[in-house]
This record gives C-alpha cells, sequence and structure tokens, in this order.
C-alpha cells in the first residue's frame, strides 16, 4: 500500500466559532468589547471565517445576547465572511435582517438528542429549512443557508446513531433548499476511520455544497479527525481558539478543535490557511485574561513554534495585517 | 480520490514508555515501589510491551536507577516484552546481563543533537552498535537491538534535518547489526504529511525490522501523527500513561502521545489493542497520586469513554486479567 501520493489540498480555510461555540458553553460571559477586540485581532490574524454568535431568545442563552451588534460590527472588516447560528425561521429572520453571509441551523441526526436539545424530530427541522429557504428567497436576500448534521457519529443520550441516517437526513437538507451541508462529531465520540467512512460518502454526495467539518476533541482525537476529514476532500473546518467550549454535562471537557493548534498542523503540512500563528498565540493569550477561571485547552501554546517552522501563509497573513 | 478502503491493521501494539521516557524528563523521583505497581497494572489491562527503564550511570538519571531490578520483576509478568534504553557497550552489557528482552540505542540525526546528549556523532553511534552487536553475539545472548533514529523530524538546537540523512543512519544501524529500527519525533516538530513520507521510505527499506513510532504531542499533532504513520504500515507505537514527560528545555512541554488516548483512538477504529481503556483510566488516576505536582496530558480521562464505545480488546484483556 502506498499512500505516498495522497493530494493534500493547497490550501484549507478555518472558520473560527469561538464566540459561538465556545463562548454557549461556558459561564463566563464575554463582554461585547472583548468579543469585539476578538474579532478585529483574529481578522488582523488572517481569519476570513467567522461564527459569531446565535439567533436564540436572549434568556436562553445570554453569552450570545449581543450577536445582532456583532455581526454589524464583523461587517466592516474587510473580507471578512460572517456566519451566525439559527435554530427556526425567527432566528433565520433576524439573521437575514443583520446582514450576515451565511446562517447555519442544526440538525442533530440523534432522535433522541434532537428532541432534547430543539424539541423537534430531525425532519421537523428539514421542513423549518424549507421555511427558512422560502422566507429567504421572499426577502430576496443571498444570506446563504447551512444545514449541519450534528451528532453524526453518536450522541450521549441515543448512543449509536447510523451513518445512512445521518446521510439521509444530509440528503434532506439539501432537497429542502439548504445551500451547503455541514457534518458535527457534536460529542467528540469519532475517531479517524469513522470520519474517513462518513465524510467520503458525505462529499459523494453533496459535492461543492459539502461545507465543513466540526469536530470536538473531547476525547483527544478532534486533529487525528481533520487529518482523515481533509483526506476524504473536505476543506474547512470549524475551531475554536484555545479549544473554548467544552460540554455542559462533561465537566473538564474539551470543546472544538483548537484553532491555533490546527493551523499549525495544516500549516506543518503545507496546506496554507493564511492565518499568522503568532498572533493566534497572542489572541489566545488575551482571551485567557479575559477567560480567567475557564479552562483553556490546546498545545501548542505550551512549546511555541518549531525552529523549522515556514508557514505557508505568512505573506497572505502579512497583506491582510496591511489591509 | 477514494480513500475508504485505506487497510487498517486489525491489530497494533502499544508499547509503554512511561517509566523511562516519561519519568526521565520530570523531577519526582517514583520509588521503585509505585513503578512495580505500574508495571503490574500495565499488564493486567494488557499492557505486553513496556520500556522500563535506562541503562545509564545512576549519577546522570537517578530517576532511573532502578533499571535492573524492574526488569528482573517485570520478567516475572506473563507475556510481557520488556526493553530498555542503553545509551552506549557499556550500558548494553548491563542490559544483557538484566535479561532484558530487548534494547534501544537512540541515535540522534541531527548531529547538533547529537553531540550535545550523547557526546557522538551519529556515525560513531552506528559504529557503538556494532560493537553492542558483536558483544552480544559473543554473549550467545537473544537480546533484540532496536537503533531508534530520534530528532527524525528536526530538532531544537539544529532546526532542520534532512529525510535523507535519517534514512542513511536507519540503513547504517541495520548494516551495523541492529535487529530492529525506529523513528522517533523526538521534540514534537513532526506533521502528519511529513510522517506519511518518511514512515513510507522508512518501512520500504527497513520492512519487518521497521518496529516503532515514537511520537511527541509536544504540539499537539501526535495522535494525528500516529494515523499517518499507521497508514504507512506502522503497527506499534510508543505512548506514556497520562503523557507524562515533555522536555526540559520547554517548561510544561507535553511528552510522548498519552497512552490511554491512543488506546481509544485504535480500538475505536477497530485496531485490536489488548488493553482495557478502563483499567488504563483507573492507573492513570493512581500515577497522578504518585507524580502529585507534576503535568499530566491527555484528554480521554476528562470525558471518559463514549456510550457507544465497544472495545475490540475486551476479550483479550479479559484474559490477561484471569491470567
Amino acid at each position: 500500500m502506498s499512500l505516498i501520493n495522497i493530494p493534500l489540498p493547497s490550501t484549507a480555510v478555518i472558520r473560527e466559532v469561538g464566540l459561538r461555540d465556545g463562548l454557549q458553553s461556558i459561564q463566563t460571559i464575554l463582554p461585547s468589547e472583548h468579543k469585539r477586540a476578538w474579532v478585529q485581532a483574529a481578522h488582523a490574524a488572517g481569519v476570513r471565517e467567522i461564527e459569531i454568535g446565535s439567533f436564540v431568545p436572549k434568556r436562553l442563552l445570554p453569552q450570545l445576547a449581543d450577536t445582532a451588534e456583532l455581526v454589524a460590527y464583523a461587517r466592516t472588516l474587510p473580507e471578512l465572511f460572517v456566519s451566525a447560528l439559527v435554530p427556526n425561521l425567527r432566528g433565520a429572520e433576524n439573521a437575514i435582517a443583520s446582514g450576515v453571509d451565511l446562517m447555519i441551523v442544526p440538525l442533530s441526526a440523534s432522535h433522541a438528542h434532537s428532541l432534547a436539545n430543539l424539541r423537534k424530530t430531525p425532519d421537523e427541522v428539514v421542513a423549518e429549512v424549507a421555511r427558512i429557504r422560502a422566507a429567504r428567497d421572499a426577502a430576496g436576500a443571498k444570506t446563504l443557508i447551512e444545514g449541519g448534521v450534528g451528532t453524526a457519529f453518536g450522541c450521549t443520550l441515543q448512543g449509536e446513531v447510523e451513518p445512512d441516517e445521518v446521510l439521509r437526513l444530509m440528503q434532506a437538507l439539501l432537497d429542502a433548499g439548504a445551500d451547503r451541508v455541514s457534518l458535527a462529531d457534536t460529542v467528540g465520540y469519532a475517531g479517524p476511520a469513522a470520519v474517513s467512512r462518513l465524510f467520503e460518502r458525505a462529499v459523494a454526495i453533496a459535492g461543492e455544497q459539502f461545507w465543513c467539518g466540526h469536530f470536538h476533541d473531547t476525547r483527544g482525537l478532534g486533529l487525528a479527525n481533520v487529518y482523515a476529514a481533509m483526506q476524504a476532500g473536505v476543506t474547512r473546518f470549524d475551531a475554536c481558539l484555545g479549544g473554548i467550549g467544552g460540554c455542559p454535562h462533561a465537566p473538564g471537557a474539551s470543546g472544538n478543535v483548537t484553532t491555533e493548534d490546527l493551523a499549525f498542523m495544516l500549516e506543518s503540512m503545507g496546506v496554507g490557511t493564511g492565518l499568522d500563528i503568532g498572533q493566534l498565540l497572542s489572541l489566545r493569550e488575551r482571551l485567557s485574561d479575559w477567560l480567567r477561571g475557564e479552562t483553556l485547552h490546546g498545545t501548542l501554546w505550551r512549546a511555541g513554534l518549531p525552529k523549522t517552522f515556514h508557514p505557508h501563509s505568512s505573506q497572505a497573513a502579512q497583506s491582510a495585517i496591511l489591509a
């Protein structure tokens, strides 16, 4: 067996989701001022896609109550593609009104998880996506719709989730009018072999509409899973600065894949990310100050970049800073 | 590109190296009593290969001063294959006398690192391996000789290390009489693409004599690197319980790949390890008590095993416990 010629992509996109998936899972409510500083510094470090918050009722997620305001700020930064999560039609209407570039509708492939968290069956979420698509089109808005299939590798309530069911729901989201689809290992159950198998099938089904891989590092396999997904043809990954987040039901559990570690892995393989890792590490230090008392994750920050490290994106990041 | 049919091995060996590579890098001197308890519990959890210490002068590594005594203890446990590190001919003579199954001779492919740490050039180490081989054969001993090529992906002193030089030295070790060869990313500089490239070439050269992949998780890529090496055909990996170790020159840096996280990754892919992960997690807790004040690493311990986890090795581990 020779895999020496596995073609890795020349570039990949890291979508920073710390402001949404990270902050919604921790206790501290980060003031808007610090969120804006985070967005600004991330942009200066080369981040060009960001999930900035969630259009949910403020009483449910006070941590993300300033989402609309943050979208408005993020839109002032050049070339920044801004996403937000929307749980339903009402959230989507608010998202469209905010001028966000893309709205992510989460669907949980685990029926038990879906009922517990969204109070809808997965197929009811698909129907909601059809309504969101109709509303988007009626408004003449350009806001893209991403259907994100979560608990794609199992869930803490239901246990096993069948890959066939995951892919059926992904196809149903496309049929309902989602412009993009993604798969998420919401609870950190996936290993790289399962990722290879499922993502290959997903990419074969959705083609260019397959948008993003979303991995949690709950059990340490986040980066190995990204590598496996990349071999399956995926070139966009969600990540959180400092690996913040986790799960309210698993104290101390890690959150998403760590942005700076992922950027290092990709750049070390010659996969350009456009990110300046030194700047990301500096921003991580500021985040660590802002979130004193919260646990940050990741590994690169302890040892720093290797002496041999030649970033493939330094030029891009430099231009970004000067822009 | 379809990689869906990448044949993963049905089994892989995790060699526990925490008692050597882990303990030599931290301040605490673990009493022999605790080391024996560690070896015993690891064996009960299914560990069948262990690197137990180092035959170096006691004044250099007081943490490992009881290596010969530990070898004697480990040899009483059924089916346990016992390794120790030897830096030179004198160490090898002591190792042979101890009855260890395999001795690992470290060679640093970085000339600067080799001179600083071993006070020999890499080729002088190759010559020492030839002397060790002659001594082993003269003694009529069965002790296997493993030549371990370290800093195979760069080093903190020299920076870049050429892959051609790594492979030249690996071949030279075989020519000098090493029974086995291994590659080590001593300082955590490797990423999965570089691992794929170098390990494919190494396996092609050494065939069945290629023995082990040794990765440090210094920058978070340890498990992704293992996955890449496994795709290149490697089926034996060094790991430390609790990810202990690190580098005296990089405070807080992680040590080797974490045994329990690696076992989880392999088992989750259907690659049998013979290890009972629950028992490894319990042992990790004891180690955490023994090494109070030292930083342990790894991720699985926080969240525990997934609800969907079906160990492929439970039967083997059960038999081991009952044996």
